[in-house]
């Protein structure tokens, strides 16, 4: 194990001297799947993750889950029983959610460069369409209209403030999300003469926020912005989506987000929305909270050398696998993710670097981490590696197999 | 087009307003493809790209192709025809390799994770094997016997020296690439024991490097190793492969590589290794400077918006197809690739960021570049992208088609 305990490892288990996970050895599991390298997302967490949600969260408060950060089919198969709706980025991610139990109206697409060929197929399946521009708008009006539908939609507003300290900034300044605020009323005013079917706001401020206080400051600001641009709309509001931003501990030092006063401080602002919106259901949208730290990356030793008094694990995958944990994904500094070999869970350490199977420096899995003395055979195991992992990385390069993905 | 006009866009030519690739117009050409984003490579600039190198470089070195920095079947097979072999980075790279007309002698693999399935592979379609360990010495040793082959084998040397001034460090302190120099006599020694074909040497010090100065004196250095290297070789050395590392400008001041002293200089260390190594076969092996200007990228304007003073072109791809040109692969400082509207390459200029499809800010493909004013429909188009394109990007990312490939 690297270093001090990380909070991202509390729940895990071992079993003579191997990791558990979904309750089967590492290497019985490696057997499982025929062949390294593998994703692995352990059900009962997921399970877990949207209980722990559910007893802290307001009862009224409806859980949607963004398939971006996890697409795998069987991933979004199993939250389908779990939440109360999904929010999709592409027409690809419609087709994976819609082939699930959960309803098209529990269904919402955002994303900044919808195709009319998207917005087609969107109308069509009869999900809540994000608006994005002006232009978008005009766009899924015509499209409404040869196909005789009235799409409901929602305005995604660029908010004319930031989540601080989030890994992603996605509102506030110039912003290709959504529409600026301070246009939003106008456009409320055209959208009332067009055949579309007013459902409400999405507002999305960042991602992959630590900070309870700061996430509950941006939850107030928003909840604010979409009661008085509610005032110009020419219908009820009945959906309102306030994002996420729920980030979870990567790195050495990063500390577990403190859910208690987040969902306190919800309960209010649901009262508050309840009030001022009675026909309003609130959404908090969640990807990476909901699924990425019930996944490992599992490689295996290739290799093992020693260079000018480094040791070098060299593995059977790397950035082509899982680009983030390599730090090449919009990180700008880079760190390890939390890592440890889990066939040796309990071996004496040494200070030893992961790396990929490709011919770049890049490829990094783990910088000089202190690990269990690995040899070739042996698992390395990447932890917090349920989100933006497979889909997020460059599965092409170099030519290499692609990973498996396995849901135990 | 970006400011002033960039080294890059060398030898493109338009007509009536538009790109012409290959000759063809970029409307005519999208048509043709059927769908956008594609990336286009040109034929006859990988040609004439070759045809350059010929001329500066000496006749007897031979130019040898690296496939990852373009894997795409019609471009390896194209080059088939006018380099002198190619290296290859996994299996996958093998077989496209083996593909194509090129003897199976004039293949090299190099990589620092081969797997034992990879091995196998190698060693039975007869091409030259890079070794970059003592341990995947004896594992190839041990296949090879199994299958009662002796295949030919280089050994990659870890240079005690780096490129300076480069893209990317391949060589010099602990590394996980080829064997420390100062171990290989040993190394050498061993193999000697084995049933392994002794072939030569790989040494490669880095990449993408603009300064011929820098590339010359490392040259020097890699042949001097090489030749004090050879005094412990069990045979005489038939194949010395002493990398590329060219560059090609990306950036705004990026200066073209200065290739005349460049190749006037590897005369001279092409008569020295004729001097001492009499049985050597010289290789220089180039990837991107080969194939990067060849190619371009080409995305579809889906929404024209403004936020807050700035204005924004979102296009049907984005860093899903193109990692590099987002600055989200390696780069510590982002950068705008050279970029223009390939459907009006001579209108007015404003200020505008091009953006792509996907829910995150770190998909943008040009911040705040000056092209002229494109609006919904319009093409942009990257330039450089021939090299580490779509093989090298996150295609799945988010659900969105991939781009298509066409050479042209």
């Amino acid at each position: 194990m690297s270093g001090e305990r990380h909070p991202a490892l509390d729940g895990w288990q071992t079993d003579g001297g191997e990791l558990l996970v979904g309750g089967v050895p590492l290497s019985r599991l490696a057997a499982r799947v025929g062949q390294t390298p593998f994703f692995a997302y352990d059900r009962a967490r997921l399970t877990a993750r949207v209980d722990e949600l559910r007893r802290v969260l307001p009862a009224g408060l409806h859980l949607h889950y963004a398939v971006k950060a996890n697409p795998m089919a069987a991933v979004v198969q199993h939250l389908a029983g779990l939440v109360d709706g999904f929010d999709v980025a592409s027409a690809g991610e419609m087709t994976t959610a819609l082939d699930t139990p959960m309803a098209a109206d529990r269904i919402s697409f955002a994303g900044p460069g919808k195709t009319d060929a998207e917005l087609e197929q969107a109308i069509a399946a009869g999900i809540v369409l994000h608006l994005e521009s002006e232009g978008e708008m005009a766009r899924a009006a015509a499209i409404a209209e040869v196909q005789g539908r009235r799409p409901r939609v929602a305005i995604r507003v660029n908010p004319d403030f930031e989540l601080k300290a989030s890994g992603m900034k996605m509102g506030g300044g110039p912003q290709q999300f959504g529409v600026d605020a301070e246009r939003v009323p106008q456009m409320l005013g055209e959208l009332a003469k067009m055949d579309l079917d007013f459902a409400g706001f999405h507002l999305f401020a960042g991602s992959q926020n630590l900070r309870a206080d700061i996430l509950m400051d941006t939850q107030a600001k928003i909840v604010d912005l979409a009661i008085a641009l509610a005032a110009h709309a020419p219908a009820p509001v009945t959906h309102l989506n306030i994002g996420g931003g729920f980030g979870i501990p990567y790195f050495p030092k990063d500390q577990r987000l403190d859910l208690g006063p987040v969902g306190d401080h919800l309960a209010e602002l649901a009262a508050r929305v309840a009030g001022e919106l009675p026909e309003a259901t609130l959404i908090t949208e969640l990807g990476r909270y909901i699924v990425g730290e019930a996944g490992v990356y599992v490689t295996r030793v290739v290799d093992r050398k020693e260079s000018r008094g480094q040791v070098f694990l060299v593995c059977d995958g790397g950035l082509n696998h899982h680009l983030a944990a390599s730090g090449n994904f919009g990180q700008v500094i880079r760190r390890n993710y939390p890592v440890a070999v889990g066939t040796r869970m309990d071996g004496a350490v040494e200070t030893a670097s992961v790396v990929g199977c490709l011919c770049t420096p890049l490829d990094l899995l783990a910088d000089r981490a202190e690990l269990p003395r690995a040899d070739v055979g042996d698992l390395v195991v990447i932890f917090q590696s349920g989100a933006y992992g497979p889909s997020a990385s460059p599965a092409a390069f170099l030519g290499h197999p692609p990973a498996a993905e396995v849901l135990v």
